[in-house]
């Protein structure tokens, strides 16, 4: 049993986080932090786990020295207090998008702002299994990828190393409202988010940064808020190189995705669910991918979804903790969706 | 042409007000009133009104003398504010919840504080077409009733005037988002209030104390918010005198609104819609109600729908208004619904 | 290691058979039934099953001897074919209606036909652990109860035994669209049942019979279509006896349910959740049951939530063979919901 | 008064057109067909028309000479039955998707057979008046685009006809089940279609051949079904010609539609609907069209979005026919559309 903390457990990544986590054989939550609910039950605002924990918030000041540490948000505007937590573990998940990003000028360019701490930028390891399984092994401070990012870089992945398709990629990111956070404001109750369509970054999402880093393309992404409230799906268009084959494009996914216990190649020719979507992949650790081909015009379709709060998140965390320790990949995260949902 | 303010415009039902009364032809809304977003568009926050009207808001003390002026909001923590507001026009219409009751002690248990003007209670009309239409004719100050009230009490109604059924009557009230305003809380965030079947007033929910006005009847109304942005549903679960059969229930019915313009009596035998659901009644004006009778028991279930932003709010207000002034009872409300919806 | 086949696998608690006993340590799936679809793979229609099972349908004349068969659909049109399957396993679960009533009276009138094996009706021991755990242990024939009636019987079994409440009471039940099944018709389209508030069962639903037969109440029951795919909500109308105390109520829950594994008492005093609603239970076996009380009316309102296809049908069964088999009754059923969904 | 008659009118789209016809003040509707419900009156499936028409469904053989007539439906299976019919009338508008293309080739492509009068390909005005106004005012056969063609193309037409992109573009559409009409199959149960991201056209949607004609660009289409009922949304990537400004793509919008009536031209720079989405659109007859612009990357997201069953059906079918007959062109179609929805 190793000892966890997690930092900031009062939103829904750490909600999920603590879901996974009370169900896992091998570790042991000893303490989760909110500044605002610190004395209160976390089963209060995380109704799903009322009967599975008697925890309760406490300040973050308060949490012990752990083997791992988890922060669910951005540390960016208290960076000795960040610091000085982060001493506190052996191993520490940085799930808020503060390392996602290499480079500085980047890191302005779509935060709008300095990161204070530029020297962390392209310390960490990206939390992408499938992308980095090696390097997890021995990482001390993983950043988990943005929940778009991942499920874009898992559908273009495969093109991109087997050179089947051009560098310029479009990413069209579809995402539920639980990507706005338990604390957001006005223009996500229900009233006006329901139903909508919402092109709330009609260009350069930020997560464009992470998929151009993870696969080497020149990504240019666009995202909808969608009326559902977990889910992802991102839908990439790119182009096909002269002589591309549907059975190459296949072969590439089989290929690169063989031996992944959590990423599902789903091309088939009919069904309801011929192509990727989140709808019955909510509250598991899959992400599929799947593609629609057009050889006459080269036009290409690489297609990712999974559920943002877990394999988009909280999942690749616990998946990239199973890595690190050694144990069994999918330790705690055998939940294989729900249909129909 | 009359002129018309409206106070507290920014809200939802000072939305519907402003999307009935601009489509009018015989009013004109000179003024609308913010106190949050004076200078700012009315359709900066009414965007279905986008190409509709130039106007702005003003702030509350900058409305001018009209003849007709619309509460939307409480004034009972103002009350000389309201006073002097009221001051300015010839007729007054209250959406709020301020006047709905006729007795201190009853708005004390319902609302859970002191009237600040008790005397106020008990002076102004229903805003009830069906039940106070001689009376609206000369009123001076309108009260609207609650949305679930309407929707309860025009599927009593006739039932009560009949004498057909026992008083002792219970109320399942199921209504949308829209109902919890414009300005609501985290409760309200889309991925919180998405899928929900939230009682959030289990018993004595006020409307109640409207609805055994009303109807004369002793009314149990519980409340129970859903996935629909608008929409009530009223289900009140009644016992039929002995010896009452389904043709005095259907005679009861069809006298008391064979001649109203905005009462639709449902009642097939088969169809998705045989009895009232609001789904097909959004954005119009139409109360449906309706009842399902079972001969062997006794038990008779009344059944009223409607949009709680229209016939259960600023329709009301609109339709009284036309006979206040002697106009054609659906001027500005002839929309008729949408189906699919 | 037992044998298990599912007859009839293709509907929606087919699939959800599927899910749970894939996941369970002790249970094999051998043969899954499909008369539509003998010959294609199972998780063609359980898209979410993909990747964890390669089974495919058969006939049902193909099925072996099992240990344990689960029926899902009726075999009231096939008696002799229902018998003669019923012969080649050991234990049998039935979880479609066919054998939850006792009374040939009864089933007539609520399913409008004559039970044509009316020698059965009474033979099955409910599925329903919370009531029948003994039983259960010794059954050779089990049928798994309504969704509603579960919901319902688990808020009202404790003021029932303890005395607390008058015999009459009314359940008005809500549930998602998954109820109807698989195969329904126009009626259930997207377009049509989206945004619905359909009674569809006004008065006497069908699952009255068995919340009267398992508390000794006298339930009348209407039953609500509402927008959501999954979920029951059972909201049953009580009156406490004189002298009833808000601390006996919740006693008599908290003995009831103190030992239950998937029964959770909720009853906050605040919160979005402090009343059950199947939300956040989705996919877990768990029923939330609460109550409000108004000491002065004795109004007593008791509330059930559950997810249809789970603890309302197939983990119910599945908690059932827990029993049955001696194994420890969370096997296979340990996932706790999410929130927010 | 005009004589109407609608072939095919128990489907959505032929509900639309009954709903916009009957509160039009110089159309009489003589006639509506329906094979399948002949006898029944059309407000049963239609429940949003209660009380607003009399009218029951006739044989299509049973339609009177009428001096317009609209289809509904494909006449491709039965070519001189519908010949037939448009003999009945002196102007025909075809809403179904016979007549759009004006290429046999392309059709073929498109939809998967030989068009049965390859002759008549062409010879139709198109009924969108934004860019056929001169030629409807003499039309005798109109033919309605399709809903996602018509948002898209008013999306791009300014762009295209200022000359500001290049010619390569992708069209990402978003629609609703009423989409997919009121016979539509199990894919489109609520249990299926709820929640979904379901990318039924991944490549070349047919709709594509429309907007291509329409604006001379060579458009590549997606098309994805998503959870509402109603509306579209046609997200059109572009790259701008070197040295485009932001003014100039404004200016080139405002000049397109300064003057039309059901166009609104949407580019704020804050504010939750900044962009086109249908939500706010319900039920009028309003195309909004937006966009977004990197001049640094030349990146130029052009945005419509509109109610399928309105202003990419019905309403400008109505519309045409306002044109066609000389009235106001708004006549019948000033609904304004709902917030919230």
């Amino acid at each position: 049993m190793i000892s966890i903390a997690i930092i900031g457990g009062a939103g829904y990544i750490g909600g999920e986080l603590l879901r996974l986590l009370l169900g896992h054989p091998e570790a042991e939550v000893v303490a989760v932090s909110s500044t605002r609910l610190a004395g209160r039950r976390v089963d209060g605002d995380h109704p799903n786990l009322r009967g599975r924990t008697p925890l309760t918030y406490v300040e973050p000041g308060a949490v012990p020295e752990v083997d791992v540490m988890f922060f669910t948000g951005s540390g960016l505007d208290d960076v000795d207090g960040r610091a000085e937590l982060r001493q506190r573990a052996k191993i520490v998940f940085d799930l808020s998008s503060d390392l996602r990003l290499g480079d500085p000028e980047l890191f302005r360019f779509h935060y709008g702002r300095e990161h204070p701490t530029p020297e962390l930028l392209g310390t960490a390891t990206p939390g992408l299994p499938e992308l980095h399984r090696e390097q997890l092994r021995v990482a001390e401070l993983v950043s988990v990828p943005g929940c778009m990012a991942t499920a874009a870089t898992l559908a273009l992945m495969p093109l991109a190393r087997a050179g089947l398709i051009e560098p310029a990629v479009t990413v069209d990111g579809r995402v539920g409202s639980s990507g706005s956070g338990a604390s957001a404001g006005e223009m996500n109750l229900h009233a006006e988010r329901s139903g909508v369509l919402r092109l709330f970054a009609p260009l350069n999402h930020r997560h464009q940064a992470e998929i151009s880093a993870f696969t080497g393309l020149e990504v240019k992404m666009t995202a909808t808020g969608v009326d559902a409230v977990r889910g992802v799906q991102a839908v990439a268009r790119t182009t096909a190189k002269p002589g591309t084959t549907e059975a190459a494009i296949r072969a590439a996914y089989r290929k690169a995705y063989a031996d992944e216990p959590f990423v599902r190649v789903v091309a088939q020719k009919r069904g309801n669910y011929r192509l990727p979507e989140p709808k019955i992949l909510l509250g598991s650790n899959y992400c599929e991918v799947g593609f629609a081909f057009d050889p006459d015009s080269g036009q290409l379709l690489a297609v990712g979804a999974l559920d943002n709060l877990v394999k988009g998140g909280a999942g690749n965390a616990v998946q990239s903790l199973n890595i690190r320790m050694g144990w069994a990949e999918d330790t705690g995260l055998t939940f294989t969706g729900l249909h129909p949902m």
